[in-house]
C-alpha cells in the first residue's frame, strides 16, 4: 500500500497547498484528477501527496524545490486540466506555496 | 457564514499542515478538536484554518509568524489536547511546519 502520509525527506522542501470548492459540475472529474496524480508522479521533483476532502478538498503535494512546481504547473496535459478546473469543475480555490522548514511526527 | 477557503492576507505567512490517521478510539475527540479550534482562534497571529478528513484527515492552520505558532503549540490547554491525541486518538500523523511564499485563486 501507498503511504497515505508522505514519507518527505528532512526538510526544506516545498508543499504546495491546494484548497478548493467543487461546482456542481463533476462530469469527468475523478477521471481527471487520478490521471493527474499518475503525471504528477512521474514529474521531476515530486515527493508526494495527501489528499481529503469533505465540504472542501485538500490536497498537498510535496516537492525538492520551486522549478519542479513551476515545470508541473505549465505541464501540458496539466494545462488542460487546470483551465477545466477552472471552468467547469471547481466553485473556488486556493494554492499555496510554500517551504517546508520543520516537520516532526508521531 | 465563515469561510471554507481561508482569507489569509498577502504572503508571507505560515501554515501548519497536520496529517493524520485516526485510532479506533474516537472518544472525546470531537468536542476537544471543536474546543482547541476555539481556543485557536484566539490565538495571537492566528489567521485562519482549513481541514478535510477522509481516509486520513488534513488540517492546515494558517499564522503570521514562527513565534505565534511556538506559543499555541506550548498552550497550556494545547498541551493536554497533544498528549491525548499521540496517546489514543491518533495512530500517527505529521506535522510540517512551513512559509507561505506564493498564492494564487479562484
Amino acid at each position: 500500500m501507498e503511504e497515505l502520509i508522505s514519507n518527505t525527506p528532512e526538510p526544506p522542501y516545498y508543499a504546495v497547498i491546494f484548497t478548493s470548492i467543487k461546482s456542481d459540475n463533476d462530469s469527468g472529474y475523478s477521471d481527471m484528477a487520478m490521471k493527474m496524480l499518475e503525471l504528477a508522479k512521474n514529474q521531476d521533483g515530486f515527493l508526494g501527496y495527501e489528499s481529503a476532502s469533505e465540504d472542501i478538498g485538500i490536497t498537498v503535494s510535496y516537492w525538492t524545490d520551486l522549478h519542479s512546481i513551476s515545470k508541473w504547473k505549465n505541464d501540458q496535459s496539466h494545462l488542460v486540466a487546470q483551465k477545466l478546473g477552472r471552468d467547469k469543475w471547481y466553485s473556488s480555490f486556493k494554492v499555496r506555496i510554500s517551504k517546508v522548514e520543520r516537520d516532526y511526527s508521531l
